[in-house]
């Protein structure tokens, strides 16, 4: 059961104008499950992505960066769950390939003009022949108002689809938003997530797609982590359709340029924090704010030691106040000069520990009331400056370790 | 259950002449627990030691570091399970010293004789007037023959009693070497480990006892991870009572050196090894060793990145031969230019990946037949050089959960 994440709300999933979307079953994952996704989109789009910084990064992910790189016109996205494609070596980049020909092909583009995307199994053989015979059928049921298949057709392990949507005047013009995004393990996403896509039909200066997609990661799925583990396929790709009318955008810092930054970045953050909500077997969803640094590194590190550890994570998960716990994140977090008498700990309002002793109004039974909640913010304030960065994440219960040990049974 | 650990064989906890050890039960950790153990050292030992890296450092370990910098002549080591004194202030110092003072005044010597150490859970105020109120009692108890007692007397979470010894011969002279340790979850040890005593009756010059300490730990203690979680009480203690007979060791490098370091080191990595084999929760006993790096930094980071993977982990647990979670731990491990194409992969005698890829010639069921062995090596070379780094661990299982939801109660 995922944390406080209700089913995505059609009536907010706007179709984008010059985007259309087919979903269907390829027989790649399993029986009654459609697996391939594909992805139309008009001529004249813009498209920025990034891409995890695993160096065991997944064939599709090197195609996608080499065709972004090229600035080639991007025309269409085809994406598989239920294999990776990663750790598979010069073969998997030759299935790929093959995907994107035969999709190309049908669309009379070139195959540059094609995204590939993966996620499932990795280690184990594209069944690229099954996705390409399923092409034509995804390409006849392309249509704009499929987001919510989309959504459930790019899931893994996760129990609930991820789709948000927002619209913002811009230029007199309506501005639709809509995302998707996938993703319940292997989650700590650097540079990106596990998959996430955002399309939105606003006029955007081709240029501004690659900082747009990066500023959008910073700030949503880069704070998010369930395991630590990040993932080979992890990508996040924006795309602009520019057919809602307005005068194009040039600059981000422009007061339309912010307008619909802050529409992408309310889709993004719903979508990021939608992973950790469905995170493999979690209960509880924790936000994470470290302030007080002398840096955001410093702060980042601290709040990735606490979300990161399993003692922590695990005594969320048993709603206990034992919360020297993140004391010790916060000691071998790596900050090297920290002074420990200057350490502040607060769980919601509770002021749990105070110049890194025991605060001695702290009762146990206020930590505990915090801790049976299914929301729970923790708070460090580090006494070294005035940086602050949060990360969000999830506790490590029993059903992490079943969902792990029997992914691929 | 731990994995292949024996009970310690009573026969090879040899008494260590200079050495002699009282535990009792003070009330600390639970009714029916002997939980302070008190070490009496005759004048002219030698003691070396090496501590946590955590910033949050426990205020017994700051007292370690002060007594030991300013050469204090060690008489005398207190230690109780059930309460870390860590994240409790210049309270918790005020606390340690209290012991200190009491047992210092007990035995004629100085405050500064003294070392202190403490494990168990942490921010929760130590109840040093039990432990004062013990001391009388275990030093009326101490004797040479306490080693297997004071292994149980500092357990926490452990299901067995760690304490191995060894004999050597120097200069004629029989040599013995005996040691504890206890840890069994918020184990990766930075510098020493939650706790380790070693003694030995040689006679080695004062100043070589800090630089032997660290060797020690750098290829034992600091090689096992069971959860990632740095804790803030690491010791590790290295104690040299002179009363062996033979002449002095002035050098780690000479032949007695080398002779007596041997048989430390193999104490010391049977103790190390014994954490991880009673890791929380642990099934199996996972030896990772990278090959082939550039240096043994990069080497050390992948070999880590592997062992803290909970998604590894569990795959460990399950006995699946889920493997490409291993290369995606070798991408993300932080080797910015690593070349996936270089890499291979090895389980036991099984080659699983080649140059990045799926080995063509391996079967699933080779693979599958090492996952269900309790002691697995994985072996992965970086074909960048010639530098190598080993590290232990263990899996992750539904009892490290249970364990780690359930410690408090």
């Amino acid at each position: 059961m995922p944390v406080n994440l209700p089913a995505p709300d059609a009536a907010t999933l706007f179709p984008i104008s010059g985007v259309r979307i087919g979903v269907v079953e390829a027989g790649v994952r399993k029986q009654g499950r459609k697996d391939v996704s594909v992805f139309l989109l008009d001529p004249g789009s813009s498209v920025g992505g990034v891409f995890t910084t695993n160096r065991f990064c997944a064939a599709p992910v090197q195609i996608c960066q080499q065709n972004l790189a090229q600035g080639a016109d991007i025309r269409a996205m085809v994406i598989n769950t239920g294999n990776a494609n990663a750790g598979t070596g010069a073969d998997g980049l030759a299935r790929a390939r093959a995907t994107c020909d035969a999709l190309s092909a049908r669309l009379a583009v070139s195959p540059e003009q094609v995204l590939p995307f993966s996620t499932g199994v990795i280690m184990e053989p594209l069944p690229s022949d099954r996705i390409i015979a399923a092409l034509d059928r995804a390409i006849a049921a392309a249509r704009a108002d499929a987001w919510l298949d989309a959504a459930e057709g790019i899931m893994t392990t996760d129990t609930v689809p991820k789709a948000f949507g927002q619209q913002v005047q811009i230029g007199g013009k309506t501005v639709s938003v809509t995302g998707i995004s996938k993703g319940a393990g292997m989650i700590r996403p650097n540079m990106a997530t596990m998959l996430g896509f955002i399309a939105t039909d606003a006029c955007v200066h081709p240029d501004l797609m690659r900082p747009l997609a990066l500023a959008l990661a910073q700030q949503s799925f880069n704070c998010v982590t369930v395991d630590g583990d990040t993932s080979t396929n992890d990508s996040l790709v924006v795309v602009a359709t520019h057919q809602a009318g307005h005068a194009q955008i040039d600059s981000l810092s422009s007061p339309e340029g912010q307008a619909l930054f802050g529409a992408l970045l309310a889709v993004a953050q719903q979508l990021a924090h939608a992973i950790v909500r469905d995170g493999e077997g979690a209960t509880k969803f924790i936000t994470v704010q470290v302030d007080g640094g002398a840096n955001v590194l410093e702060c980042s590190k601290v709040a990735y030691a606490i979300a990161h550890s399993p003692l922590v994570k695990t005594a969320f998960f048993a709603s206990d106040p034992n919360l020297g716990r993140i004391l010790a994140a916060v000691g071998y977090a790596g900050i090297e000069d920290l002074d420990q008498g200057g350490i502040e700990l607060f769980l919601d309002d509770v002021h749990v520990a105070t110049k890194g002793g025991r605060n001695t109004a702290y009762q146990e039974a206020d930590g505990q009331r915090v801790m049976r909640q299914s929301e729970i913010t923790v708070r460090v304030d580090l006494g070294r400056g005035s940086a602050s960065h949060t990360v969000w994440t999830c506790d490590l219960s029993h059903d992490y370790v079943t969902i792990n040990a029997d992914y691929r049974s």
